[in-house]
């Protein structure tokens, strides 16, 4: 690549960015696009849409970049929960560790790569014809005493880096304590999951469940919802919802016809208010049926005291470890249902062949791409399309196949990856959308690690750009997600993990680190200073010890607090008057929706989040046909 | 090798088991050895030394095989503990798994092996000269149908092997349990040691665990003992106990003196009585000043219940995870004092650095033992002992020193491993015995494996021997330990662990299982029927899986026993009269021995175990010379 290139390169993306910035700042003001940058706002106030003067509208305004840097962390926290402050540190971290590296590399590597006559002696006068291999380390003499700098900046990268780690992951921890204890008593903190649940006969889970956590923790244990196998009522739902979507449909569809020959609307009516009041009464009957019946040997617990929860989760409760299986509870709207009813071992088993699926997947994933890479070429196309024959023949035409398809091919490969990874995480057994989602995550990145990896060894040549492509994409969502101000308006936590996913940032940050010192290594090697590689060799062992000392130091706390907490806060509610309502609301918190009634808008129908008691007869109306 | 040797082989093994078993059965009967072969009927009970007829006690006796045979488990269990039980289930179960691989290996698989043609026609009638090839699976032709028998054999030892693996965890597991529930109550049942205890400025170490205990566990904390730093104390009672042996030693010589010269002797006794209750003095001084000043940062804490200690040695004390560390105490015997003053970070990179040494010794193990047989070769020995040249020289001569010195210095080197291991496992940062030996013995066990591996693909050569002289030495201590009988007078167990080194047992198993299936896999493609090395691929899998389900069904109950048994056993203690005495000897139970007085008796010096109060006076005499 030479240097005109660059340059070129640089332009069109700062004018993107300059595009970008401007689309944002003008359509952030459209009421059509109110919904996509401020739905919090728009649900929780209400704005008046047409408030905003025309001609303003049309015009880019910078206005809230302002707004965004002036935003305090304390104000994300308090509107938007602790993973967005997370995640905004996150962004401010690699900014910080970018710049260092951006001065590093400015100031002082670039002059010494730029003054080596390895490749060729660097001239001013026609800088941009000159290749980009004269500003980087190739350029230094083989064996050059400047190539001691490259060591030097190598040894402060890392150890800037692990000082900004350490106190980033020492702050995220005391947040952590400080979030959890500013936090209003949630049913998730009292709450545990027990699987495994043995029953003799003749009695039920319920029972079961009752006589074990009275017997075993009869000061803290509350209360218990056991589950309930719900998979036909859940289907029976589906059928419903999509039922009443036709009905109303059909219904609109009559009134206007109606309105045009004032015809036979009356009977019509009647007549879907009939097959309505029948799934109506169907699924009533279902769910009371299921409410009563069908047991599964799971259920939520429920006790007076974190400290309490927390004993139970933590210790293993019966002599077999495969009964009494307990662990702390998600967020109630954070429970993902259909797992509950699989056995240990069915649990056991499909993790261990999604496991092995998703290993496949990564290793093999370069096959197929490599595979229609090769059968989508030129004169392929040719065979396939023999009429855009002439059009293909094109020179231009023939440039951007040839350099594009492949890569876009590449693209849409690598799209399909997460929904993918999403799809195993959530048949693997997990029991909340947010262990779902960090598994998918997690796979993702042990995905492109290996690909890259796998890519840079074989062949290295199309994996730079899919790094490249991979940061450049979705640059509108990423600024209607990534930027504070936004984290306001646009940000809807579905779950608070209060930055459990912190760990997997340092880990990166951690590989990241050992692999530049690879490279180093192998840079000096080939640079013939081998005292340097050899001084190198310790950065690797010392960033892994490092690693190692953190997560004695601080990972701890990202699995649970500590019982000092816990003890600490138990305490303060004691003098709370609203706790025994909470405790009360506690007991209905964990509801699965299939059981919910369901309640019909005019545009759709919606399960009712939590309620006081199935069994009883106040359920009505299931349906209501406002 | 051809079979003549291999029965030679067998005949002189035979002879050595025969004269091994008469030697043995005439050795434990002489009064000299009764030290040796029954040490804990000596102790207990004192038998009397000459009842012996001494004809009888010359001729070898069979009578101690029915005893031993007769020994069931529950004797065993009763005078030994569960350890013992573990062990000769684990010699039993080896026993089976060889029975069953014989009774396949001599009947079908031999069979077969002989009527191949691959290496050569098998002859009966030359039996003695064949080579031991043909017996193998080498004869067999490539190919062959019959590999199909080998084939299912693999499967057959792999199936076996695992249902005797998960009836013998799930035997083992359910035994630990009952052993819990028939112990009495033990002191570390309800003790925990905590590490890293924080201390505000003005308060000391005991004050801080007292007030943190008492605020977090009120209702079962019971008391705490500080630990002191007492390296100096250690180092002076081993002064005493040194100087005490010479001094009696003199003494002693003195008195024969006196009988002989009837000298100045008053004096001199005086003059060493005067010399011993100075130190008396200055030990006595330094206990008490060690008693209450120089506390160290840690502390075992005692519980009412083996739930509350369970709870707080499970669950995170402090927001800070290096802060108020807690683990279930070892037992009182079990503790090894000197790692208690280090802090969190000295034990951390203790043990960080001892880790990378084993590794380091493991790996280049092989190097100084090559390097050395290099050396000690004939014409280096002839160089270094000029005068053992015409010795040297001679024929059989020459064959031992070229066959057996190159094993015999592998054997050295072999042989300092385990002390050396042992030692690096004592500094590692454990706090008990039997933490340090379980450390030790995993370290042997990578030891081995790696160098039998590294050594049978890098030569395969002198490494089988090794592995057969690892099981042939050693056999007279084996007899004194391994056969039931000696169980029960030999085996003084040091501390119980219930059978905690099991997993380590399944692990190796599992380990020899995967290995037997990546040979059986090389074998079957070398002879050529690739579709039999095809289907052994699903059993390491499978083999893998397996022992991740046992993971998970058992394992936990080696680490820690459940709440449900734990409440159960604190349950029974409630109406056992005997509780409030354990409880008041439970706080004096963990006492560091330095800090104990000293007794002396004629032959040697040992501290006193336990008693109530380091700081009052009664703890005279601190030195007695009865």
């Amino acid at each position: 690549m030479i240097v005109s290139a660059l340059l070129t390169s640089v332009g069109i993306n700062s004018a993107l960015c300059i595009l970008f910035f401007a689309l944002y700042s003008i359509l952030r003001k459209q009421p059509g696009y109110l919904y996509v940058y401020v739905p919090r706002l728009l649900a929780a106030k209400g704005i008046e849409r047409n408030r905003l003067i025309r001609l303003k509208r049309l015009l880019p305004s910078p206005g809230w970049v302002k707004i965004a840097w002036k935003l305090t962390e304390e104000e994300l926290l308090s509107t938007t929960g602790l993973d967005a402050v997370v995640f905004i540190r996150i962004i401010i971290l690699c900014l910080k560790i970018f710049t260092f590296a951006g001065i590093i590399g400015l100031f002082i590597l670039l002059p010494i790569n730029c003054s080596g006559t390895q490749l060729a002696a660097f001239d001013i006068t026609v800088i941009s014809n000159e290749t980009l291999d004269l500003f980087t380390i190739s350029n230094v003499n083989n064996g050059s005493k400047w190539l001691w700098a490259h060591c030097s900046a190598v040894y402060l990268m890392t150890g800037f880096v692990c000082y900004l780690l350490y106190h980033e992951y020492d702050y995220i921890c005391s947040k952590r304590n400080a979030y959890f204890y500013a936090s209003k008593p949630q049913p998730h903190q009292f709450t545990i999951l027990v699987r495994g649940i043995p029953v003799t006969p003749g009695s039920s889970v319920s029972e079961s469940v009752n006589n074990f956590f009275k017997d075993y923790h009869p000061t803290t244990y509350l209360s218990h919802v056991v589950i309930h196998r719900t998979n036909k009522l859940f289907y029976l739902i589906n059928f419903v919802k999509k039922m009443y979507r036709r009905l109303t449909h059909k219904q609109s569809e009559s009134a206007k016809e109606y309105s045009r020959h004032n015809g036979s609307f009356g009977l019509h009516k009647s007549d879907r208010e009939q097959k309505l009041g029948d799934l109506e009464e169907n699924l009533r009957a279902e769910q009371s049926d299921d409410a009563s019946g069908q047991e599964v040997r799971s259920a939520f617990v429920f006790f007076r005291s974190r400290f309490g929860a927390a004993i139970a989760s933590r210790l293993q409760q019966s002599e077999k470890p495969t009964e009494w299986v307990t662990e702390q509870a998600p967020e109630p709207n954070d429970v993902y249902w259909p797992f509950f009813q699989s056995t240990f071992l069915h649990r056991w088993m499909s993790r261990v062949v999604i496991i092995i699926t998703s290993i496949l997947l990564t290793v093999l994933f370069l096959i197929p791409v490599v595979l229609v890479q090769s059968l989508a070429n030129l004169s392929q196309l040719e065979v396939w399309f023999p009429f855009l024959k002439d059009f293909l023949t094109a020179k231009m035409v023939r440039q951007v196949v040839t350099g594009y398809l492949p890569n876009l091919i590449l693209q849409i490969f690598v799209k399909l990856v997460p929904p993918v990874m999403e799809f195993l995480s959530s048949i693997q057994g997990h029991i909340s959308y947010s262990e779902i989602q960090r598994s998918a995550s997690d796979k993702f990145l042990w995905f492109i690690v290996w690909n890259i990896f796998f890519a840079n060894v074989l062949s290295g040549s199309f994996f730079n750009l899919f790094a490249v492509l991979l940061d450049l994409k979705n640059i509108p969502s990423h600024l209607a997600v990534s930027v504070p101000a936004q984290f306001i308006h646009v940000y809807a936590p579905k779950f608070e993990t209060a930055g459990r996913f912190w760990p997997t940032v340092h880990n990166c940050m951690i590989f990241s680190l050992v692999l530049m010192h690879a490279i180093a290594l192998g840079i000096f090697t080939v640079k013939k200073l081998s005292s340097a590689s050899s001084l190198i060799f310790p950065l690797p062992v010392l960033t892994l010890l490092f690693n190692e000392y953190c997560r004695k130091r601080f990972l701890p706390n990202f699995s649970i607090y500590s019982a000092e907490t816990l003890i600490k806060k138990d305490r303060e509610d004691l003098s709370d008057p609203q706790m025994p309502r909470f405790f009360t609301e506690l007991i209905t918190a964990y509801m699965d929706p299939a059981l919910s009634p369901l309640q019909c808008s005019n545009s759709d129908c919606h399960s009712v989040p939590s309620f006081s008691d199935i069994s009883n007869d106040h359920i009505t109306p299931l349906l209501s046909l406002d």
